[in-house]
């Protein structure tokens, strides 16, 4: 592995075009073999949010003072299950009917390799935008944290990787990253601003759900179940409790298929929102596919409710969850992801023909996983749900 | 001081009109009387940075892919001192010649004052626009992180007052939150994102310094100095080390003066650049007055170096800064700023009813501290400044 070291390009190298990606090596980079990014955070991904009820009474005091507008922008990114549903900020422009979109997203490691990390991360602040309907991002800035516990060796190797890998999903989705703020923090922590000035036709506001809709979902579920058993082969004790029901290969895939969703840009999605008449959509993230699809229901103007009737799910990862009790709750639909899929509202005619084109244009499967009926603007999964597996992609 | 407990206006009352503010008390929030807002971090206000040669380091692999538009906001914004001078990143956008003017920043408590710090983090994160001469913010983001260490108590008596500080800066501003991201993390973290959507002639590229031009700033040094020495009030190994050049009074006067400065917007500053034709900006924040005015030299069209002659300090802070050995390096220009002035080249002719006319409007002095001479891009403090007291308003 010589070729590797201390050499960007090992990152490149580790990336074998796309789906399964060749493991992040440590040792490849001069790092001790026990090297573990998720281990720079106490918290993973989006389970480092404020829990929903209490930003909820911590904002209360200020809420009479946002104007419904600034409530939504306000409110939705920092809870987004009491936002109104709106995944970005729109700010009407002094110039020429223009609006500012504008979101911002930051957590910790979930996956160890920096490279993956730093692609993940933008790919999860863009997704706020694509959820818009917005596909074009006019600028990005890169937040980010060094960690204190890392050594130097560490730091010189990881945040270069990191930094290229957001940079390259970046350039990927046709912006650029032209600022940014480090500091040093005891927990690493990377995410990002995307900001789009555009007409408001460029944009889909989610409130127009019909009776008779059915709603779509563009990438699996199941990317922190993944990304936690991935972690649990180096711990016996948790190793157990799921080993007799997934075996090592398949949880290996299974967060290889996770790194590669999380990664995937949900822009094509975005596209074919406008090109088959969207109602709306909300991106599937901290949550869990229930939380959003509640707040998106809670939105619509329409007196409609969402039904969820198919949970497609990153294979063996629903078999995992259960061996874990309550512990992820990924049929109950409460288990976070991490730059989730799409969930998208579409005209029952139009769905069949969103699903084809996507996956005719990036090879992916989205699913039909539920309807919208008459109803009081919520959200339920049905009592037994259809688990759809879905396999890694190789 | 019943009248205060729990109660969000508590803050309003503590904030007297604008100079002295009433002192932030714990207790009149139900907080313990040792609480200290400072202490949910280890490292104070700019001074948490990653260091400018490591992060210059960092992201060496990264330059050859930025243009050089792009590297303009990347670099400054990490690493000041490389920048090519911009405090923002400029995108032009797709829309009739309107460009995207965006900053941001975050840091870690500077004071123990939660409604301040949350007016300090947003005035900072402004200065970066009104040091380019952008006068209107067209939307901000808030970035929060919650202490981990802090106490269900402490979160909910602390966070609304921070967020309720920041709010009413950006409401003082002439903008508003309208999103944000909110996480928990092991240190206090707050800041923010500010963009601007705007026409070429709104901003002022800092880059026409011509010979005879003078140097103008618009708030006193010695933010960095005041705090440290306020927080050594409660350590007396520490405060035995300044007691003979300074009083309890002083440190307190200093402290308040210092918060009221670093709360203190610089838009009216940003607006008199643009009448009385200034040649370049900027504002002086981590890397201290030095730092900032090399890299506003460094990257002026002209061969023109800047020379320093006077350093107006909050009152009795060069004192400390001295008593304090290299610590600070206060009037080698190098100690760190929060929020400060700005640094502005302005025609030698103009300078003078510039600073009237600020003092006129806000009541705020601001100095000529220095010349713009022929020379090789370059910024210098003479041997002997001379040392300008400003007093505490009051």
């Amino acid at each position: 592995m010589s070729e590797y070291v201390g050499d960007l390009n090992s990152a490149q190298l580790e990336l074998s075009g796309s789906a399964l990606r060749r493991p992040f090596d440590p040792t490849a980079h001069d790092l001790e073999i026990t090297f573990r990014l998720t281990r720079f955070a106490d918290l993973k991904g989006r389970g480092c949010k404020v829990p929903q009820e209490v930003l909820n009474r911590l904002v209360s005091s200020l809420q009479q003072d946002f104007s419904t507008q600034d409530e939504s922008g306000f409110m939705q990114m920092s809870i987004p299950r009491i936002g109104i549903g709106l995944d970005c900020s729109v700010t009407p422009l002094r110039h020429g009917g223009l609006c500012l979109v504008q979101t911002t997203d930051f957590f910790y490691p979930i996956v160890d390799d920096p490279y993956m990390m730093g692609k993940i991360a933008c790919a999860n602040v863009l997704s706020d935008l694509y959820a818009m309907g917005v596909t074009e991002c006019d600028n990005m800035l890169m937040l980010l944290a060094v960690s204190t516990k890392m050594t130097e060796k560490e730091r010189d190797v990881v945040i270069p990787l990191i930094m290229r890998g957001f940079k390259d999903t970046a350039l990927e989705a046709g912006t650029t990253v032209t600022g940014g703020q480090s500091v040093v923090n005891p927990w690493c922590t990377i995410g990002g601003v995307a900001s789009t000035i555009c007409q408001p036709n460029e944009y889909i506001v989610p409130d127009n759900a019909v009776v008779g809709d059915v709603l779509v979902l563009t990438k699996p579920l199941g990317t922190q179940v993944a990304v936690n058993a991935h972690q649990w082969l180096d711990q016996p004790e948790r190793w157990n409790r799921i080993k007799l029901v997934v075996s090592e290969e398949d949880v290996r895939k299974a967060y290889h298929r996770a790194m590669d969703s999380m990664a995937r840009l949900n822009r094509t999605a975005a596209r074919l929102m406008h090109k088959y008449n969207a109602h709306g959509s909300t991106d599937v993230t901290g949550f869990g596919l229930l939380g959003h699809a509640q707040t998106l229901a809670s939105h619509q103007k329409k007196e409609v409710s969402f039904v969820i009737h198919n949970l497609p799910v990153i294979a063996k990862m629903a078999a995992v969850a259960k061996a874990c009790g309550n512990m992820f709750q990924l049929l109950q639909g409460h288990s976070a992801e991490t730059s989730g899929g799409l969930l998208i509202c579409l005209p029952r005619e139009q769905a069949a023909a969103y699903c084809k084109d996507i996956e005719k244009q990036e090879g992916y499967q989205a699913w039909i996983i539920g309807i919208v009926e008459k109803g009081n603007r919520t959200a339920r999964i049905i009592d037994k749900p259809r688990v759809i597996e879905v396999p890694a992609k190789d």
